[in-house]
């Protein structure tokens, strides 16, 4: 099968490397033409995933038409802000009927759209799935095992997509609750700033599990209002998402939040990351789905806050110990 | 109010310090009469908390009648293996109604039942309250914030005890469900292991993510097969607990996985423990209730079979990667 993955970051080239993995044709779109050359020619992309190897079977392009007349898959690893863009610019240029696999992880500003919604606007007519689950690049890059999933409405599409990207340690489960599994991948990363804080003011382990335990309540709480499954949010897209972004020294929203609990300005934090952490403009977007749905979501308010200057990094961390309670826990007394 | 607490281990004298900054009249009992005579001389417990001071109006005590006769509120740390002795060791010198908590984690050997269980069967007529959620021990000696669960069929006791334990940063949310949150505090230490074993063999967050997230499913399985409610699990007392325990080094459990998973036998392991991992004795009570109740429990099964020597913890990682689904996740293709 010929792949496209739009997006030359670390989670869009680690796809289309373990697609390759797959014996598919892939061909990585990056918008810089220097990635597209150093990928096609020297197998690497040190930007975005230093020290990796890619594999040599894998083509880059900078080239967007080339790319789109590529795909029988399109698979779409952009930045959210450049999602519903970069849609536009290769419809002219797609053959009907193939599927379109969302990577990103977060909402579009404004319409409040998740990725699959933004594909059947600008798409129509194909199937829509996004692929999602505790997916730390580098790990992924580096051989070890990881635990994916694919959720489209339609379990029979879902089945050939999984067949088509599951290899050996990456292991690709299916879901139908395609708004719990996107809900899910967009807010976790704010709760990962809620616990990067926590984590840069040294408050200990039992307040950050104390805090992805709230956050996990809070994106579970919008999922449903949403029309998500709670059970979705349990599982892997959700609580197996949540945990492994807010552990790992490796993820950017995470990285956000224990700078500002440092004390630093989120200008001086973002102005020196060369990725995006898309949990910095998700919050808004969550912030303004709570208020439609009236929902209490204090830790997304207080991060929201955080982000947007209101209140200090350390003062925020004193709202969330008053956070929403999960389930029948009572409020503390 | 005379509060005693029995067992001098790392949690007991935690609470039992904590309880004397409520202004309660604390006792304090410890097996061990070293133990009892450090406590109330030198303000220390260097065995289980090396480093803290402990408040100067906490009294300690190795008579157990004297303890017994103590209580108005008794409070129970003592280890699974030794909390059905120990209650009726005390029986003879309780006050009748004063209600009894249990801060013991872990199933009775044989019997299954739950700690609460065990105290209305040996101290009928009394209220019996579990304190769970994620309390590593240390931090809340060193002064951390904590969120912790008091869990009581009468959620009148339970407010009543959230007044009497609560104290500044130690917040404490009260809970209905006492089957979800003492099946969620018992269950957790057997993931813990499981999380430890991945973090020794140096597998990558991710899967440790995709671990405690199969993990969950399988505690949230049993937990409503026994009677428990699936949302309890997702909060304080389940995911909560079970990401503090799987997250840190201070945690016992996750430290015998840890070792297990660097290739040492469980022997050694242990032989070198001072504190009770109490995972090691619950998976086999866990695997059990899972037969009768014809339940699929993978990692629990996998992470028995090692602890009882039949399979080497590289091969039983293997094994936890064909983990149960969680909610709607299909099996992997």
């Amino acid at each position: 099968m010929r792949v496209t993955v739009l997006g030359a970051g670390s989670w869009g080239t680690t796809v289309a490397a373990l697609l390759c993995r797959r014996d598919h044709e892939v061909l990585l779109w990056a918008r810089n033409p220097d990635v597209a050359a150093e990928v096609a020619e020297q197998r690497s992309n040190e930007a975005y995933l230093p020290g990796s190897r890619l594999p040599a079977r894998l083509r880059a392009t900078a080239d967007l038409e080339q790319a789109a007349r590529h795909a029988e898959l399109l698979v779409v690893g952009v930045p959210t802000a450049a999602f519903r863009e970069t849609l536009v610019n290769v419809r002219p240029h797609l053959a009907p009927w193939f599927p379109v696999v969302s990577l990103s992880k977060g909402l579009e500003r404004g319409t409040h759209l998740r990725m699959t919604e933004v594909i059947k606007q600008v798409l129509p007519g194909r199937p829509a799935a996004a692929l999602t689950g505790p997916n730390l690049a580098r790990e992924i890059m580096s051989g070890q095992a990881a635990a994916s999933v694919i959720a489209t409405e339609d379990l029979t599409v879902a089945a050939a997509l999984q067949r088509e990207v599951e290899r050996g340690l990456f292991r690709v489960y299916t879901h139908h609750d395609v708004i719990g599994c996107e809900i899910g991948g967009a807010f976790k990363n704010v709760i990962a700033i809620a616990t990067g804080i926590a984590e840069g003011l040294g408050v200990g382990d039992n307040t950050r599990a104390a805090v992805m335990s709230r956050g996990l309540a809070e994106l579970t709480t919008l999922a449903v209002a949403m029309g998500g499954e709670a059970t979705t949010l349990a599982g892997l897209a959700g609580m197996g998402d949540m945990v492994a972004t807010c552990m790992s020294p490796q993820s950017r929203n995470r990285h956000v939040g224990e700078q500002l609990g440092l004390g630093r300005s989120l200008e001086q934090v973002l102005g020196e990351m060369r990725m995006v952490a898309e949990g910095v403009k998700t919050v808004a977007t969550v912030v303004e789905l709570a208020d439609r749905h009236g929902l209490h979501m204090p830790i997304a308010r207080t991060i929201h806050d955080v982000v947007n200057g209101r209140i200090r990094a350390a003062d925020a961390y004193r709202g969330l110990r008053g956070a929403v309670p999960a389930g029948h826990e009572s409020q503390p007394g």
